[in-house]
């Protein structure tokens, strides 16, 4: 979630002149709409960048009409608030309708105490419930949540605030800065846990890039007003089904497919001995999973062409026969259509010990489904909390879980279409469809976006890998099992 | 919850024999109707009567057709199941679109296994999450879930035991049944939390007295047929908002009001005596509260003219003037409306040590808003899972809380109107509303019931008080009130 956000998106100083002024006036407007409507908002923002946080509130403050939104920070519980549940604070500052609250930092706090040992375990899984409870019944009443949360890696962090500490912006760091990164480069795992837990229907957490300051303002001012705009302009939703999309933010620059190099190759010679070498270890690490019962999912998904029945078959060499499965996902039958999407994932889910590898997956609920329209928005946005619940009862359960996206441009793609085409037994693999499907390549780009971003994790990581060139991403794929298979036999108790 | 739906409902054998016949005819129908609907439906059957238990999956097996029912006993894992996560089962055993599947005893396998450690609190935390969670894509994809807890006191069952133990039933009864007991007898307050953070929009709990078998068969048997007729006949509803109508078991004799002894009285003398005593208590009490920091919130509902605000005084009397609010709840300001219906009860919660009595509450939601149609059925119906985490969480955060309803008969009421009327001072208290009132008397008494057994616990109990006496009534909640502080002092760490 957080990892997957990390593309790179900036803003230069002349793009930044260029789009701010107008999105101030559509920021006031909309405020000034807001205040007849029938109903409130609650804006979270919160972020493992305390600075850009604070930078963020008063830019928010800056833009929007301050004397129609109120600014709470979520710091420690004060006196008067620390005699009551831990969320009536927030019931105390709600905004009524027309009006917005903004949460400054609430979800960091949780984490900390719980990392600290001031909040067990058990009681920090109780907030988390009612958290999701919270929202839930505001949802339903009809507020519009929108979560923010700013992610600047670790290591950017640190560098910067090395440097700031010897010019002139050392004052704005403190030692709760460092305090605070520390804590989390620990607990990175249990912040996208916790981001995942209260990412209730209709109330998702909108990771924005913070590295760069002007593209981080920008995407948080869009989101905001993307979010008022839309809900304006449409009937409030019955029930948790608002949608997803009124959160993105806008025309984003860059996905997580920019950040793929696509340019990497691999000579015959080396592929050979690298492949051999990952083979013979992979086989190795899969003895050992089998003599100790961890179990493994492996997804993959990717573009039509991309090579993903060869990574899966130089996966498969390195193992037993009776040690994996490999299972071709297509569009259910009538059968499978009895149930719920689920239901044959779940069905074919791997015994102690072994591989069972997804060729097409789960991820068709927000890929092809929603692309094509077989799935309702409301069905196939919420599929990502299901299918975040799915993986992480995977990963409770001890599973070495991991999701490939292999990744090629357009051109390849018709390249190989080409290709297949010329070659009689590869023809048949070629129809109408897969070049119409081409013609939606954006519409899927954003889907796939979403979909990385919003269920990846340091425990159920995607991997996006870039196939242009076969060898390469076969190979890649290969260090990120062994890897993987690893790390994760590593845990076992 | 448990507690609250022991009201003594029996069914003679004459009563049984003359329900039954049809009664199986419209299950067996339903169940063919069943057959080409577009939905499959989940039945679970637990309880804290094992016994009653075995017998109901029997009986359902009998009444229905066996053919197209399949029924799993949800004992404990087996290996294949144990190299799954845990609801892999159910996943497995999920009913097909017109299908039927009947899990046994599931529930309490959790909690079992909570009590005697196998289950740490961290991993049975998340196991309720994941259970939510599938519960809710469940019902948004279209299932019905119906789950039934048939419960019996443990003292009948412990009874039942014994007598069994020495005729020619014995053999029904082992180990497990007592062990089962015993654990229950410590756990009830857990079985209570658990059952309530289950019980999701749509799919809630149905508690069935089981303690007559007769009417518990009957009981059970009208929960599935309504359910299964009322979702045949209706549009299948989008999203969670799945009437909790469809789960009530139709003609109950009993309710919570009918378990109320409207004959007791007490003389001046004692009443006199009793209430100094009490007060005194309370104002000890109340002390301790203060200095130990405990809070209070009392809420209080009730039969217009049953005698909230005198009972209320009388606790009030006992109080230091600056320990306590009385909160009395009329409709909702203007300002109010712009808000969630919990919101004005949360902000006035009472700090450390002190006390608010709520006069007319937040069950507003689930009565008078139910019965006039104020509140949509889907917003009434979410209400009990919204109370409930509310409740919890100032149980969680140490506060007492205590729910009375105040229980007078319809002739009672009839003659303190007209007494009213007849007193110039409290002429102003009736209107011609108050008349209206009554002719819904039947639909007040069925939300009643369904408000107490779905919101009453052990930590957050509902008193159910018999007032025609107002004297009896009052010194009956000064009791109440000073057991339940004397517990939560006892409480506290």
């Amino acid at each position: 979630m957080l990892k997957a956000s990390e593309v790179g998106n900036t803003l230069s100083k002349a793009e930044f002149r260029a789009v701010v002024p107008q999105l101030r006036v559509d920021l006031v407007n909309a405020q000034y709409d807001l205040r007849a409507a029938d109903f409130g908002v609650l804006l979270f923002v919160a972020g493992d960048d305390r600075i850009a946080g604070n930078a963020v509130v008063n830019r928010i403050n800056e833009w929007m009409d301050a004397r129609f939104i109120r600014t709470h920070v979520l710091g420690p519980l004060t006196a008067e608030e620390s005699m009551r549940p831990r969320y009536w604070r927030l019931w105390r500052d709600m905004p009524a309708k027309g009006r917005i609250a903004l949460m400054a930092g609430g979800i960091l706090r949780l984490l900390h105490e719980n990392l600290t040992g001031d909040l067990p375990d058990h009681e920090y899984d109780r907030a988390i419930e009612h958290l999701e409870t919270l929202q839930e019944a505001l949802v339903a009443d009809g507020m519009l949540i929108i979560k923010i949360f700013l992610h600047t890696p670790t290591k950017v962090q640190r560098k910067r605030m090395r440097k700031a500490a010897s010019d002139d912006e050392g004052w704005r760091i403190d030692q709760r800065d460092w305090a605070m990164l520390e804590l989390l480069e620990d607990g990175e795992a249990k912040l996208e846990k916790l981001l995942r837990r209260t990412s209730v229907a209709g109330a998702p957490w909108v990771v924005v890039e913070a590295t760069d300051a002007r593209h981080r303002d920008v995407a948080v001012a869009r989101t905001i007003l993307n979010a008022i705009t839309a809900r304006l302009a449409g009937k409030p939703p019955l029930g948790p089904a608002v949608s997803d999309e009124l959160f993105s933010p806008g025309d984003r620059q860059a996905t997580v497919l920019d950040a793929v190099d696509l340019t990497r190759t691999t000579d015959r010679a080396t592929y050979a001995k690298d492949l051999n070498r990952l083979q013979r270890e992979l086989h190795g690490l899969a003895r050992q999973a089998r003599d100790r019962g961890l179990s493994s999912v492996l997804a993959f998904e990717g573009w039509d062409a991309a090579g993903k029945g060869g990574a899966i078959r130089r996966i498969t060499q390195a193992l037993e026969a009776g040690d994996y499965r490999v299972i071709s996902t297509a569009a259910p039958t009538e059968e499978e259509r009895k149930y719920h999407y689920l239901w044959r994932f779940w069905r074919d889910l791997p015994p102690a010990g072994r591989f069972v590898i997804y060729d097409r997956t789960w991820y068709g609920r927000v890929l092809v489904e929603r692309i094509e329209g077989f799935a309702e928005p409301a069905e196939w946005q919420r599929a990502y909390d299901e299918i975040n619940d799915f993986e992480d009862q995977l990963v409770e359960r001890g599973f070495y879980v991991a999701k490939f996206w292999l990744h090629i441009s357009a051109e390849e793609q018709l390249a190989r279409f080409q290709a297949r085409e010329n070659t009689p037994e590869k023809a048949h693999k070629i129809t109408e469809e897969d070049y119409r499907n081409r013609e939606k390549w954006g519409d899927y780009v954003e889907a796939i976006d979403q979909m990385v971003v919003r269920t990846s994790s340091s425990e159920a990581p995607w991997h996006v890998v870039g196939a242009n060139d076969k060898l390469t991403a076969r190979l890649e794929v290969l260090e990120h099992v062994t890897k993987g298979l690893r790390r994760a036999l590593r845990r076992l108790p």
